[in-house]
């Protein structure tokens, strides 16, 4: 998996492949990443990207010319690029994608800064946009950098335990239950008492059912999703 | 407003703050920011601060030990200390939380790693917890960035042109209407015909429809929750 991150500011969201799992992961050679920079592409003499709205509005958007030229060169040297670009109003990313998309070859995010992307450009070359919460950012850096990362755990060999993958939150539609690490009692408090007697079939019960009453509590309209 | 990092891979998390607008909230002292490592509080020989799970369970969890000795030193240094866990099994962090939470003076995230963090340790120290949306991240240093950067944005100064502040998507509930940035043609594409026309009233009437219709299609079920 290649990602690409369309981006003003690299900086940003390169440092995150520097440690820990997907520093791994690169080194590994199972996912690579690469950026473009839409000044790089901009034909104004000020090498601005941004433009002031059409039909009023406060602040500035990303302007048409530079991510056209960008992305078009991007789509030649990349034919199998897929565009994302991660949008405040768009359908929320899920655990279901990320699995999906750890098949494809090279992913390209797209990150808007300012008050965002002229509709021009999403519409040309979107293969598809996301949200990742009903929340704003300063901008698409930070939502670029959690979709790549929850798609590399779901590439073959980048997590080393293919155990861990498969027993987390969200994996069954069900919020993870409660988990302790040993030792059984710290500072007196204790783990769940049922988790001491080594009765597996007993405490994969019990961590069934507090799931059920977790999902309850913080997803009460999960069934109706 | 003092944002306070628990993590074992601060450099994931710190050069986020060296570029564009966090930058410049931290340059003109809006912000601040400041890591703990749960590992200089171990008192493993190895420094090892994740154990086994109780009850059985692939993976490892953070233990108690280091994050209660961290998160009590920090509670000394910082009496007005907030603890937020950002965690996959959570209510969802939205937009009013990050209005909320910028009257904050001390934020303090506890980035998980491993398969979690001992659930004594939450139950302890928690103020608030919070899911940054229904898929599962390599750990909590992306969540806990994407809530100190939505919450940034809230905290007066941080974004030069308040205007910009008002407009945006979730704002009033519903999501951004498409904007679209000069030229009007560009590539024989044009922006919708009636913003050009300057009847601002029709134009903002016409902006309210397309948001209505954008959030029916993206968040059906927004008025149900």
């Amino acid at each position: 998996m290649k990602f690409t991150f369309v981006t003003l500011f690299p900086k940003l969201i390169e440092p995150y492949f520097y440690d820990s799992i997907l520093k791994r992961a690169v080194e590994a050679d199972f996912i690579s990443y690469e950026f473009y920079n839409p000044r790089d592409f901009t034909k104004n003499k000020h090498l601005k990207v941004d433009s002031p709205m059409v039909g009023g509005g406060a602040g500035m958007l990303m302007n048409c010319q530079p991510l056209f030229d960008c992305l078009d060169k991007i789509k030649e040297e990349n034919p199998e690029a897929y565009i994302i670009f991660p949008l405040a109003a768009a359908k929320p990313f899920k655990q279901n994608d990320a699995k999906r998309l750890a098949k494809k070859k090279n992913i390209v995010f797209v990150s808007g800064r300012y008050e965002g992307i002229d509709e021009r450009v999403i519409e040309k070359y979107a293969n598809e946009l996301f949200s990742i919460g009903e929340f704003i950012l300063t901008g698409g850096e930070l939502p670029s950098l959690v979709m790549a990362d929850a798609i590399s755990r779901n590439i073959k060999g980048v997590l080393g335990n293919a155990d861990s993958l498969e027993v987390e939150s969200y994996e069954n539609n069900l919020l993870e239950a409660p988990s302790f690490a040993k030792p059984e009692i710290f500072q007196n408090l204790s783990v769940v008492k049922e988790f001491l007697k080594g009765n597996h079939s007993k405490i994969s019960d019990l961590k069934f059912q507090m799931s059920i009453c977790k999902t309850k509590y913080y997803r009460p309209n999960k069934e109706k999703r």
